[in-house]
Formats: C-alpha cells, sequence, structure tokens
C-alpha cells in the first residue's frame, strides 16, 4: 500500500480524497490543514493540523499538495519537499521553471522525489503538445479551453466596485476547432480562439449598463474577448452556477509530406474540473511513490514520467491488454 | 546527429525516408532493402541489400524496421537487435508477449536497445488507453477506428473467386461516439461499433449477387457487421481508392465520484496512414538512441518510455514552453 496524506483541503482536496477511494493500492492516512481539524469535515479521513505533519516523516509515501499557486505552492512544495516526496498541480505556467529549481534543489538536498505541475493543464494537455509536436515537427499546436469556470477571470469581476458575486466561463469558439480539424490554416486572433460568459450579481445601487461597459473593456481579462454579460440575482447564480465543469481541447495539425494533412486531438469534458485534476495528482502519486523506492531523486514533470508507473496493473499485463 | 537506417522499403519504409527529412537530429544513412538495390526507387537515400546491413554494426544508432507483422518482423526484429538498436510497429496484438519475449532476450544478451510496437495502434492510441485508465479507474474504454483502409479486410475480399480487386473502408459510428461522450452508458456489439464498406471489382463472368452474398457472411471479417458493397471499375478503384487515409478515436468515460463524469477522448484524422506511422516510429527512434546511450538495454515498449525522449528540444526548454 501507498500511504497518502493530504495538505490542504478545499476543492481539489476533496476530489483528492474521493479518488483514493478508487485506487486500491493507496491508503490515505490524513488529511493536514492549517484551519483548525475540528472544522474541517472531511468525508471519513481523520484530519490533523498542518502543524503535525512533520512528525509524520518517515511513515508517509506521499504528500498530495492541494494548496493554490498563487501563494500556498510556491512555499509549500519546496519547503515539505525536504522531509516528504510531493505531488502538486502548480498552474502558474511563467512561474514553472523558478518553481522546479526551488523543489528540484530540496529534492536533491534531501533525497526525496516530487512531481510538479501535475493535472490537465499543465498536465495531460502538456503531454499531449509535447506528443503531438514531436511526431509532427512541421505542423501547428492549438490549446482551447471550455467550456468551463475561470477563477482568474471570476475574481476580476468580483472586484469591480457595484458587483456583489460573479462567476465568468470560457466558452471556445468550437466552428473554429472545427475548421482547423478540416484541415484549414487560420491565423488566429485571442477574440477568434475564445468566448467569455460573464453572470453577473449587482450590488445595491450599481447600474448595469456602467458595470457592463467596465468588464467589457477591462484590459488583459476581457478586452480582446467578445463578452457576454448577463445579470442575475444572487438566489439564481447559487441554484445554477455551482458546478464547476471544464474542459478543453488540444489540437496539432501537421504536413507529413507535401500536403499531407494530419490532425490529432486531445479532447477533455469534464463535470467537475477539481475531482479530475484530483484523480491526475492520485495517478502521479502511484508514480512519485515507485521513483522514491528506485532512488530516483529530484523534481519532475509529467514530461519525465514512464506511463506505465501511473499504472497499478504490472507491465506484462499492461503489454497483453492495453498495447 | 542519430544515425538511422531503414529497413524494408515499402509504404511505410517511404514515409520513414520522408519523415526523417523533418528531423534535423537524424540522419539517414542508408535504405536496406530484400530486392536488388537497383530497383528501389527511394526519395535520395542510398539503397543497399540488406545482407549488407551486418557490416555496418557499430555505425548506425538505430534501424527502423518497416516490414510486415505476419512474417517479417517476427524474424527481423530478434535477428536484428542482436547488431543493432531497433525499432518496429509489430501490431499482431495476440502475439506482443512472445515478439516482447524474443526481443528483449536478443537486446539484453547483446546489449542494444529495440522500442517494439510504436505507431499508432498499438502505440499512440495504447498510451490513451493506458493514461485514461490510470487515472478514471472507474469508467469504460472505447476504440473505434477509421474512416480507413484495413488492408487485412481487403485481403480477404481478394480472396474470393470472382474478385478482380477490392478494398474495404472501416467506419465508426460517429453517432455513437456522440452518444458515448454525452455520457451514456451503452452495451455495444461489434455492429454497433463499426461499419465496413467494400469497394469490389468483378472478375469476368462472376456474379454481383453472389459475391456479396459471400462477402456479407464471411465469418470473422463481415458477418458480424452491416456491410456495404459497391462494384466499381478497375479504373475507377485505381482513380478513387490510392489514397491510404486512417484514424480513430479512443474514448474513457468515467465516474470521478457518484454521478460525477468525465470524458477523455483521443482522436486521430490522418491522410496517410503510414506516413503518420512512420512519424511515430522516427519519434521513438530519438528515444531509442538515447535509451542506448543511456546503457538501459532490452525490449521496451511505449508505455516505458519518458515522452521527453521523443522530443529533440531539451528539457528546460520543455518545461518552459510546453508544460
Amino acid at each position: 500500500m501507498i500511504k497518502v496524506a493530504i495538505v490542504g483541503y478545499g476543492n481539489l482536496g476533496r476530489g483528492v480524497e474521493r479518488a483514493l477511494q478508487q485506487n486500491a493500492d493507496m491508503e490515505l492516512v490524513g488529511i493536514y490543514s492549517r484551519r483548525d481539524p475540528s472544522t474541517v469535515h472531511t468525508e471519513g479521513a481523520p484530519a490533523y493540523a498542518l502543524a503535525e505533519l512533520e512528525q509524520q516523516k518517515g511513515k508517509i509515501d506521499v504528500c498530495i499538495l492541494c494548496g493554490g499557486s498563487a501563494t500556498d505552492l510556491p512555499v509549500q512544495t519546496p519547503s515539505l519537499t525536504k522531509d516528504f516526496n510531493t505531488i502538486d498541480s502548480f498552474d502558474t505556467h511563467a512561474k514553472i521553471p523558478e518553481h522546479f529549481a526551488n523543489v528540484d534543489q530540496a529534492a536533491k538536498e534531501n533525497q526525496t522525489v516530487s512531481i510538479i505541475s501535475t493535472g490537465w493543464d499543465p498536465g495531460l494537455f502538456s503531454l499531449n503538445r509535447l506528443y503531438a509536436e514531436s511526431i509532427l515537427p512541421k505542423g501547428e499546436t492549438y490549446t482551447f479551453w471550455g467550456k468551463g469556470v475561470s477563477q482568474g477571470h471570476s475574481d476580476a469581476l468580483r472586484r469591480i466596485n457595484g458587483v456583489a458575486d460573479a462567476i465568468q466561463y470560457t466558452i471556445p469558439k468550437n466552428e473554429v476547432i472545427e475548421r482547423l480539424k478540416a484541415g484549414e490554416t487560420l491565423e488566429l486572433t485571442t477574440r477568434d480562439k475564445h468566448l467569455r460568459e460573464c453572470f453577473v450579481v449587482l450590488a445595491d445601487g450599481a447600474e448595469e449598463a456602467a458595470i457592463k461597459e467596465e468588464i467589457v473593456t477591462m484590459p488583459n481579462y476581457f478586452d480582446e474577448y467578445d463578452t457576454i454579460v448577463h445579470f442575475i440575482s444572487a438566489e439564481d447564480l447559487a441554484r445554477d452556477h455551482q458546478a464547476m465543469p471544464h474542459g478543453g481541447t488540444v489540437l496539432r495539425t501537421g504536413i507529413t509530406h507535401e500536403q499531407t494533412k494530419q490532425v490529432i486531438e486531445y479532447n477533455l469534458q469534464l463535470e467537475s474540473n477539481p475531482e479530475f485534476t484530483a484523480s491526475v495528482l492520485v495517478a502521479y502519486a502511484r508514480a512519485c511513490a515507485r521513483f522514491a523506492k528506485e532512488e530516483q531523486f529530484g523534481a519532475f514533470t509529467v514530461f519525465d514520467i514512464p506511463p506505465k508507473y501511473l499504472s497499478s496493473v504490472e507491465d506484462a499485463t499492461l503489454r497483453k491488454e492495453l498495447l
């Protein structure tokens, strides 16, 4: 049995708790949170204070870190990797090289293993970009996201004066995906690829027209997109917008010779983004435990991990049944 | 530069020659064929007799074996792996364990590397089955093929008395794929998943109705499918059916918790099956050369190869640009 601890218990941590129930070779030893453990309502696993985690050194095979990329993981992953093997889903793309270097140093100095930036993007989407570009060196890669909630854009809406609450969906333009798949070569702007749909609850006294204008012209977040704004009640927001669907497409269109077109498409349709991300983390936790057993220490990403390390099935059976 | 030889020069071998032109870190040193080299019309690379290959021991990094799975590869791959690192696209699923064992023994005894059964199925489809099943342990995997030419079924048509020539396309039932993606749980028979479409040129004096009956009732090949038979002229066959398109879909539908559905889809649309398969072989040839350099000897499959080994781009750049 691979002994696993969950660090951080929001939507992602809860998703990991659920995913572990589907993996018979793993045992959840505890959930560690910064909150008072008595206020952490798990689905069955014992909750502990994060401060108690270091006493478990040597008793946990992998810690699955479920904090946020903005402030938690840049500190937690290097720090916990000094004592434990770790997995995270660090997704601030621009800071991945720096994060990797910090975690790699901690892992190598302390003979531990960390697999960073797992999940689906970065993670499975990255893998598909790598495989597809290696196989079709002459071509174009496109990544589309959605339909799904963007936390960053939802937060940007909520920071507007006069907005009581809001949620933003990123929606890929499927007709563009279909044209690319059909072999068209398109020069795509930001506006061509995605649509942004906002559901906004106004604060008392706020004015629809002014708020809408502020949204659609907001630099970086909305000005380069076609943006649809709906004003709804707090009740409607609570009733209709609690699910966390997401997904997206990685498309590689390439040419193998003269005009011979080849298309590789990878597509995710997720009813729960955090539960799916959690399932990816758990599969890579298995790989992490194996790397540690083999004393392959350091920081790694999905690019480094042989696919078979994700499976609980033995190699000969994989070759027989899945190859 | 990775020095590559092509062994066997049919459609796949020609595809490899073309793919190598797109990979600046590889050098094609020669094409080895059982035919008289003066009759082998390459696109520029020198052609040699297969018997001359063994004199090149030590001068070639990887031999890409482009023979057939029925009779060539079961003999060639273990034999050539005694002297060279090799890649093949052995695709007789039921015999993969035996083939793997033979090649593994040759590779380990002679300190070489062989990556067998690369291509797209087995190959990329296998990888996607493995990743998807590891991430969503609770679910169903479906593989659909086509639209594309099945050589086995085309050969079966040609063996019928009264058939002068023929080609068979396997066509996936897209409406079934859409229903599965929409979350339906379906018990699918063979007939539900694929359609078979045959284009047949009759021999002189043969009778349409009798041939059609023989086709649609042929055990193993057609009797379990809805089969459409068209009778066409030799000229039409030559004009309209020389392209070698193929493709298909690997679909994993799973549940992460209670009723939360998640769908992973991998889809290929190939204008040239042999050129695409060749492109996969070439990417794995790079991995093969690296395993050899690292003295990781033995037989391997796509399941064993860290994804980054397929790319000519260095690790830090991959993390920065593709993760």
